[in-house]
């Protein structure tokens, strides 16, 4: 971690605000001693938190008021125009002034897009932000974008993301030249639509670690490891949740059949230390937050639902990419690249 | 099952061919008195196979010669024109004469589409195919499609797809108003790209039993049970394979847990009938065999890697389609709907 990095929390955001919120970030905050935190929202109720984690005042800890709060339900358009003293919009102000190194909110995703969007702006020569986050896999894990902030994205939208992605990668892997590939249909070159034959030339034109095509399967459980996996954020949001539901229809399915009687029951008694080292090896909570990629700050989003395990590996990947300055990286990379092709 | 129907068996066709196609054919046969089977491909390999399954002479059962192969590998257009003695390419031909009643083959997908929509013709109103196949849930199952067939579905396809299906599901599964599911990045309304907004729109003013936009998770674990599921092909084909992706990656934690020391080994001898009967609950091979659907006929594409249980399967769902028949259910709601728009 970098010496004294100030993430921005977004203390009303998600599910359980400050419930969630408020622990978990303190639990980071006894974790990494250089870490400092300033809680955004309404003042009373998070002081009422903090005093009930028995948390005693502290030169790491600050509180900046917000009147507001952003519902999982209000449009883009809407808290953009009459949010403007909520905890999301002041938390990721914070961000662009300076004060903070970074924001975490578990908020309605549009409503953060849009926000962290019109406030922090966009890298020049990025023309679209993404998501991006990990999926487990048999081989570790695999960085995925983008998951959801964009439809109907170009080839040079796809190639964008696959430049901003590489250098996340490269940064908090440690991976010299990840290998990226371009979900599709179908490895062979005349599958799939347009844009992502298109894209696939750009990438081959480009000095990126491109490996070609890969199927769905390749998100958890490709026949080789890769590190890096670029597709249109409709497609991406898809899979990301059809494997979120493959993953609890088997984990209903497991429960099911050590419910049955009472052997089957006894049973789970002696199986129970064997499943709880298999669920931590595929604990989505583990996997929680997504980085919003091409913006000039960095925006972690958490799962609306969030536990404080959940929540707390979401401020953990926010200080990790402020110790790696992601936007900075992904800002020199894109401005190279932009200058290769001017040549 | 209707009497008398006949199958006609792309025997060359899988990664495996006929060490499958037939032992797996010749399973059927015994398990339907009224099913009779037509062999396709080269007859003195499928006599050697009949024969090692110790299968005697049988009225039930007729070999037709091909003198070729399609290979897993051969572009959809290289078929059409050089292999019109394959055995893919005669199984559909039977079809047509109506000396089979569906054929099921295990072979390469874009040439089994490519050639069965040119021997076999659309049914007028639909334009293009799509492929469906259903995937466990925690509801029972549901019926998803298009599974790859499309790529840059239009609202007017997501609609005919929609039509189709629903005529599938109300045949098989027996329901009159099958729940139908618009898959999308989100439920409400402004999410999603044109197509999917504009498709939303088709439905809601039809008399299809059109619930909203589902989200990836419904595929298999949704909050309430949707019957079935439309979307583009490229977004289905990705999902199906995350989610195939998904059990692999959760098989495999599941093995490396049990596996880690004597102890758990010995925990997994006294958990394995448990297991099993987990694992037989979203065994993928009883959801193997898709149906081609737009077409004035019946096709079944297994797995290409299929085993004898799997293709067995493909196999059982002819014979259920083939007893409903589905492509004329389809025609006649077709020129329904058609008829319905004109007024």
């Amino acid at each position: 971690m970098s010496i004294g990095s100030t993430i921005a929390i977004d203390a009303m955001g998600g599910d359980f605000g400050p419930e969630v919120t408020i622990p978990a970030s303190l639990q980071c905050l006894k974790d990494n001693v250089n870490l400092r935190l300033i809680f955004v929202g309404n003042e009373t109720v998070i002081r009422e938190h903090l005093e009930a984690q028995g948390h005693k005042d502290s030169k790491r800890i600050r509180i900046q008021h917000a009147s507001q709060k952003v519902e999982m339900d209000d449009s883009p358009a809407k808290v953009l125009r009459t949010k403007k003293d909520s905890s999301m919009r002041v938390a990721i102000n914070l961000v662009r002034s300076g004060e903070a190194d970074a924001c975490v909110s578990a908020g309605n995703t549009g409503a953060l897009m849009a926000t962290a969007r019109f406030v922090l702006k966009m890298i020049p020569g990025i023309d679209r932000p993404a998501i991006i986050s990990t999926l487990p896999s048999v081989f570790g894990h695999t960085h995925v974008l983008d998951l959801g902030a964009n439809v109907d994205s170009s080839a040079e939208h796809l190639f964008q993301f696959g430049v901003m992605g590489s250098e996340l990668v490269k940064a908090i892997d440690g991976i010299d030249h990840p290998t990226l590939g371009l979900l599709n249909i179908g490895e062979e070159d005349m599958k799939g639509n347009e844009q992502v034959k298109m894209a696939a030339q750009l990438f081959e034109n480009s000095d990126l670690n491109y490996i070609g095509f890969v199927e769905g399967t390749a998100l958890n459980a490709g026949s080789t490891k890769v590190d890096l996996i670029v597709t249109d954020g409709f497609v991406g949001n898809v899979a990301l949740k059809a494997i979120e539901g493959a993953a609890k229809m088997i984990g209903y399915a497991l429960k099911e059949a050590f419910n049955k009687n009472l052997l089957t029951k006894l049973t789970a008694l002696v199986v129970m230390p064997v499943l709880s080292n298999f669920k931590q090896r595929i604990d989505p909570r583990l996997y929680n937050g997504a980085t919003f990629l091409g913006l000039r700050g960095t925006v972690i989003k958490s799962h609306g639902g969030a536990d404080v395990v959940a929540f707390a590996n979401a401020v953990k990947i926010a200080e990790v990419e402020i110790a790696q300055d992601i936007p900075k990286k992904i800002s020199e990379r894109v401005q190279q690249v932009l200058a290769e092709r001017k040549h």
